[in-house]
Order: C-alpha cells, then structure tokens, then sequence
C-alpha cells in the first residue's frame, strides 16, 4: 500500500481523488467545476488523442476548427437539443471592463450583446450553420470533419476528469448522401471508440445503443461504449449519434441528388473526452495507485539506480547508459530518476504514477551482469542478465498490455449477472455489478427501476437476445435486453 | 494568374481574402469576428503546432492545460494586465437559459454569477494562481509548460488569421529562481521562434525586444519575431516576455531559496498563434495563390493524371503506382487528384492551395518512361525520368524549402533602408519597406511618429548599433537603433 493513499475498499471516491492528487494528474482549477490538467495527466491525454487521431485520419477523416461562441438563437433551433443543454451554460453577455471608483473593475454596461453567446457544450449548432455555406450538391457529401477542442457544460460537483464545467474532447460531425450511410458511419465510429477503449486503454467495454431517455438531445439514436470501473459502477466511455435529419432541418442544409432532387442531409456526430483519464484510473487502479497501460502511459519504463556513493552511482551511470540508448532507440518512453531520495521513495512514487516497469539496479546487479525488472500490474520480480534486457522489455510492455486488459475483463464478466428476479437485482445493484435481463421498453418501468435503485439502462447491448425474456420489473414480453447498472 | 484571383499589386488586402478563401483555408464564423479553420487551413496548423511542440519538449517543456475561465477579479491583480485587455474581454455573466413564452429562450436571470468570468486572453493569471499553490520551495523550480489554447480577445475588424476574436495558440509559462534564469528562457525561446520561422515557414524574421509603449501588458521586456508580409509591412509573428517577478507578486508566489531566504519568483511567457498561418500566405503567396514551404504543407507532391480514355487511365495508374507508393514511404505527403476535372483545372486548383511540387503524367510520358514536374516556388517544368523520380523529390522539396527562404530573405533586404532623414523616411513608409533608423528613446517620440506617419516601432533589434546615429524625428543623438514600419 502507498503511503497516504487510502485503499479502495475504505471509500473508491476518495481513493480516486487521491489518486488524481498523488499521481500529479490534475488540479481544482479556481473557478468552481474547473480543472487544471497537469503535465502527468496532459502527457497521458496526448498519447490517448495520438491514438484516436491517428484512426480516424486513416478512415478518411479530418481535422478543422470551429468557433467557441455559438449564438443563443442557434442553439435554440433544434427542440431538443436545446432543452438538453439550456440549464448548464456559460452564457458571455458583455465585452468590456471598465474602471469604478467605488467597486474597481466592472463589466462596463454600455459593452452588453444584442444577442447573448453560449459557450460551446457541443458544436452541431455551430458547425451546421457552416454546412449550410458549404454544402449544395451531392459532390460536397460526404464531410467528414472532427475537432479537437474544450467545451463548457455548467457543473458543481465537480470531479476531476470526469465531471468538470469545461472539459476537452474530440466532436466527430459528418454530414452524409443517406441514411444507411450515416448510420454506417455512426457504428465505424462506435467500433473505433471500442479499439480504442480495449486496444490502447486495456479497458473492455459493451457496445449497445441508448435508450429514448439516455439519448443525446438531439439524436435519433445514440450508440454507446460502456466500461465497468474498479467499484463495479458504469461509465459511458463514448457516444456516437446518428442525428438523422434533425439538425439538416434545424439549419436548412438542402443538397441536390444525383438524380436532381433537393433532399436534407444526415448527419452523425461522436465524442470521447478527457473522462477516459478518469476511465483509465477507476478501471486499472490499485491500492498502490495508478496502473496505466503501456500503449498509452507517459513513462513505459522507470529506471531506479541504487547506490550509496558517487562511485557506485558512476558505475551505474556507465552500466545502464547503453541500455537506456537502446530502449529509446526502440522508441519506448523511459526515464532515469537519479533524484536525491531513497529507492524506496522513488518505488512508491512510481508505482503511485503507474509506470508498468520498473528496472532497479544496484552494485550488485552490475557485478553479475543483471538488472531487477517489477512488473506494475502483477507486483513480480524478477531478475534479467544485462543482454536480454532490451529484447525482452517490448514484449513484456505488450504482455501487460494484454495482462491488464484481461484483468479488466475478467472482471467485467464476474460482475455482470444474467437474472430474472427483482429482488436480485436490487441486491446486486446495491453492492454494484451489471445486471443483463429483460426490459418492456417502456419508458415509464425504466424511470421506475431508476428511482427505486438508482441503476439506468447503461444500453440495448448490441448483441442482445430478448427471445424468452420477460422484463425484470413488470414480468410482461421483454422487448429488450438490456444492461443495468449505476453510473458515474 | 488564377481565374478570379486579383493581383497582389492590385489591392493586397483583397488578394489575401481571396487566397484564404479560394484555397480553401478558412471562413467567417456565425459570430462576428469568428474564424472556421477548415481542413486544409488546419493541417497546415497542425504542421506548424508539432514542428514547435517537438522543438519545445526537445528543450524539456511539458505540455498542460489551464481553464478557459478566468475570474474577473484575477485579471486585475496586475495594474497594467487589466489595463492592456479590459476593452476585450468576453465576459461570462449568467449559466442558465430558460423558456419565457413571449421572447422564446431567454437568459435565466436567477442564474447570475456572484462574480464575473472572464474568457482568458491568455493565461498568465490563472496560471500564476496555481503556481502560488504548487510552488514553495527552489526544489519545484524551474516550471517549464506550455499550453496548446484558444483563446479570446474582442475584436470586430477581422481578418481571418491575422485578428479574429478567437484564436488558437500556445502560450508557455515558466517560473524560476532567478532572474538570469528567466531572461535566458526568455531568449532561448526567442531564437526557437525564430528557427520556427526560418527553418520551418521559410519565413526570415528579425529578433528585437520591444519598446515600452509596444510591450505586453504585464512585462517587463518583450521579445518579438517580425517578418515582412509581401506588401512590406510588418507582421509581428512571436512574442517571448521576461516577465519579472510581476505575476508572482501578484498573486504572491514566494520561494524558499537554496540559502533559506524568501523570494518572490521569476516568470517569462511567450506565444506563438494561428496568425503564422496568415504569415505564410503574405509572405510566400503570389498571384496563382499560395506557395506552401514544403516542410509545413500538407500536401507537398500533387500528381495529376492526363487521359482521354478509361484504357488511358489504367495505364498510369498502373504507371505511378510504384513511384506513389516509394514516396509514401519516404513519408513524402502525396495526393493524386483523379477527380472528374480537366487538367488544366486541376493545376489552377493546386497551385492555388500552394502544393510545392506537381507530377503530371500523360499516356506520352508512360511511353517515354518520363514524368514531368513543376514547381510552385519557380513555375519551372522539367521531364524527369521514371527512374530518376524517387530520388529526385525529396531534394526538389529541399530545394523549394530554401528558395522560399532565399526570395523572402532577398525580399526583406532590399525593403529595409538604413536612413537618416525623416522626409525620405515618410516616403519609404507611404510606399512600404522597413526603416532602420535612429530614436531617442522618447515614447513621445515614437507617438508622433506614429501619428504622422502610421508606422510603429517594430523592434530594437538584438543586433542594433545606435553608434553616431542621430534620432530620425529629432535629430538628437540617438538611443537605440531601430526598425520602423507600418504593421499588421
């Protein structure tokens, strides 16, 4: 156990905040709801937004940017969208300060809008009303444009990575010919956001589609990625929405077919954001604190010299030089602590940041031509001659790779429990899991079963089989089967 | 010339809207003073963005990110900070919409914010908050990060790179333990600026320090990069300040020194913003459109099939096929254009977007084992043979990156005038060129000037001599040798 950190068992919310906290991750930024991403936690962003970007360039698609303020009447042209998102923005009314005598700086009055500007939640509104300019015949179909940028969801319960006012994301919109084509794109997304959840983040997710009342405002359907986290509780990884033609409509966006017609565009958008540094947390987490995945860690392997004088520190200097040169060679992240503090220190605070392997060598490692190599996932020890050291470091990144991801689903699958019983599922809600039974579609026995146990339809899984089952609840035909769970 | 391009010396500044817009580069936002960076403007972004952020992290900077949000009362610990940006601010005032049954949505006024926010500017502020937080001792010294951000600053006039209201840039800030310490990242950052410059955008720029009236609210001494645009004004294309120690007495950030003494820290921080992108095209651009230096295109060899037939086409494609695929690996990024086009199309198409090197290849070149190749940077077509290509390319693009460089360079040099006579000076900057001239050191000096004759002073250059020079206004004996001229 790290020093300081609590184990998860005591309370897994304030271990995750400490984890956040002594892993050097993020920050409460001075705006309540705010966070302060930091190095740490940024470096392993990037590789995470490396990952994803470079999938998506390979499938065709591409990167631009949009501005932040969207004006208040565009939000409001999609119903739904509006009502979703209405009761959390950052509205900006005002564009000047000025000096006061009495109160300081005041926003100066004679500075307000004519018409107020919302800060970004998401950008359909804002990038439709571009389409509009852009698009008029088939031959501008399809766009397939993505941004990397922040967004602003108003929020005071602020926790760090997963729920903060302004967060940072990638927000795919297409705008496509047809309807089986956007629908096509949607799934190619939900299968990229699920190579990247299992592939890179070790993390195994289901793959469903949201229920009417979980949908994104906006959506004809929205597919989902969902992960279960170390205290068994659900969290939506990823979302991709089939728009249909609401927001071609909302914004007028007519293009003219290959056979002449005037039709509205589809549309799809899709998101995953800085949440899946918190995903990464909750799912690999340990009592020691941080295990991350190698694909996507910052540092793939920390060196740990042991030595109690400048001699001996020389001698490692000179024993571990062509090691280190050949790892980077390898393009594998590694880094020396030659810090002034005791091995001891150093193992805690590396384990605490997660770093998957750690070699450790002392005098006398040197003598017999070895180094010590600790896995950060199983805890093991073993010692390596000095030459096959570089050989084997990249196969042991991927096994931990692998090792991690079938931890992760392992248990998954003994936290998911196949029933037909209320009373079990209440029970196995109150102590956490995932329940796959029946539902009768009704909206109505879904806000039912939320306010009794608090759990949600996580999704429609999409390899449901609702043949034979009877809905949890009412005991009626089940027209789905689905997942419950409770959710962060 | 391209078909409805004007020409630059008919109206530069529409010669610029027409190139951003006919390559493809940018668009208005539905705000006004809102840019949309679109594609292909973005990748060329993004190409710039990862030449520096390499150049950065190879100098041991680390990334991070820092709220969009800024309380109103933060910006106003520094005197002249709030002073410099108060008339630009955009101001987050309420956080909730609601419906009212007469006006539609409408900002809910029970939503209110007890103070006001603030859409950062730039981020000194905010950052120096949490510095106060995690700064106590010379053992967290020095900070070296850098944020990749948007950011605001009220603006009605746009023109799109070069002033939009929103802008994307970095902004690096560093916390040290002595002053020499920040004046040298100060400089050291600089003169990485300038390597972006020249090396990267093939961009010639002056290294200077700016004078008081023209430094960064909150600075002590400013730092810039200035190029000259194709109309010989200047564009101020970097900023690095040496800060002092303004923002940590601001907000209070002390350490405890090696020696045991309380001290307040020391600070630079610089910035470089999509403006680089409107560099390129003014300094490079001619009247086919943009010349993209290759290094930063990003398509840097277009080629262009020429058939008549669908047998014709086969056959080069079956031609090129090797030679695409040779200089993908070469990791040269080539685009062959197959659209429904004519040729001639096609070449007014990617000259207008500035691609370094075009390959055409016709059934007749197939026949004589040729390709035929052409320059954007010279115009030059030359045959080259089939063989010959794969190892040619990579040296054409080298060359093209210098040449841009080379004219750029020839360009700047004989539009700056070493003058003495303030007649002559008023002639040279009606007509456009740089002044390198003698100043006594007097603001009222340079605001008179400014006032008759529009032009600021860009910089002090860092290799002035200011030895038996007299000032150009007053004829005293001067100060500081610098360089004048009208500016973006």
């Amino acid at each position: 156990m790290n020093k300081g950190l609590p184990r998860r068992e005591d309370g897994f919310s304030h271990w995750y905040t400490q984890v956040v906290n002594k892993a050097d991750l993020a920050d409460y930024g001075p705006v309540k709801g705010t966070m302060v991403i930091k190095p740490y936690g940024f470096e392993l962003w990037e590789n995470i937004k490396e990952s994803f970007d470079k999938m998506i360039k390979e499938t065709g698609h591409v990167n631009a940017y949009f501005p932040l303020f969207i004006p208040k009447s565009f939000l409001s042209r999609e119903a739904e969208h509006i009502e979703g998102f209405a009761k959390e923005c950052a509205i900006v009314t005002h564009t000047r300060l000025k000096s006061n005598e009495e109160k300081g700086v005041i926003v100066d009055p004679d500075s307000k809008l004519e018409e107020e500007l919302i800060v970004r939640p998401t950008s359909e509104t804002v990038i439709w009303s571009m389409y509009k300019k852009w698009i008029q015949s088939y031959r501008d179909l399809p766009i397939l444009i993505n941004q990397w940028a922040n967004v602003v969801r108003w929020e005071m319960r602020t926790r760090l990575f997963l729920r903060t006012s302004e967060f940072l994301w990638q927000e795919g919109h297409t705008a496509h010919e047809t309807k089986e084509e956007a629908e096509k794109e949607t799934l190619d997304i939900l299968f990229l956001y699920k190579k990247l959840a299992e592939e890179y983040l070790a993390m195994p997710v289901i793959t469903g589609i949201k229920t009417e009342a979980e949908k994104f405002a906006g959506a004809e359907k929205t597919y989902c990625i969902e992960a279960m986290m170390g205290d068994k509780k659900a969290l939506q990884a990823g979302t991709s929405h089939d728009l249909g033609q609401n927001f071609a409509k909302a914004f007028d966006v007519k293009f003219q077919t290959k056979d002449n017609r005037e039709e509205l565009v589809w549309a799809t958008s899709w998101g995953v954001s800085t949440r899946l540094v918190g995903a990464i947390i909750l799912t690999h987490g340990d009592d020691k604190g941080l295990r991350l995945p190698p694909k996507v860690a910052p540092i793939q392997v920390v060196v740990i010299p042991i030595f109690k004088s400048q001699e001996q520190e020389k001698i490692i200097k000179t024993y571990i030089q062509d090691i280190i040169k050949n790892l980077k060679e390898q393009k594998i992240r590694v880094k020396e602590d030659w810090a002034d503090n005791t091995p001891g220190f150093k193992f805690n605070k590396w384990e605490m940041k997660g770093v998957p392997l750690r070699i450790e060598v002392g005098i006398r490692d040197v003598e017999n031509h070895n180094i010590v190599i600790a896995r950060r996932d199983t805890g093991k020890k073993e010692f390596l001659s000095k030459k096959d050291v570089v050989g084997n470091i990249s196969n042991l990144l991927h096994d931990i790779q692998k090792n991690l991801f079938s931890q992760a689903n392992k248990f998954m699958n003994e936290n998911t429990h196949h029933i037909n019983n209320f009373d079990e599922f209440k029970k196995i809600i109150k102590t956490g899991g995932f329940v796959r039974c029946g539902w009768d579609g009704d909206p109505k026995t879904e806000t039912k079963i939320k306010e009794e146990t608090k759990a949600t339809i996580r999704c429609i899984p999409l390899d449901e089989n609702a043949e034979d089952l009877k809905c949890i609840y009412t005991g009626t035909i089940a027209k789905h089967e689905v997942i419950f769970a409770k959710a962060y």
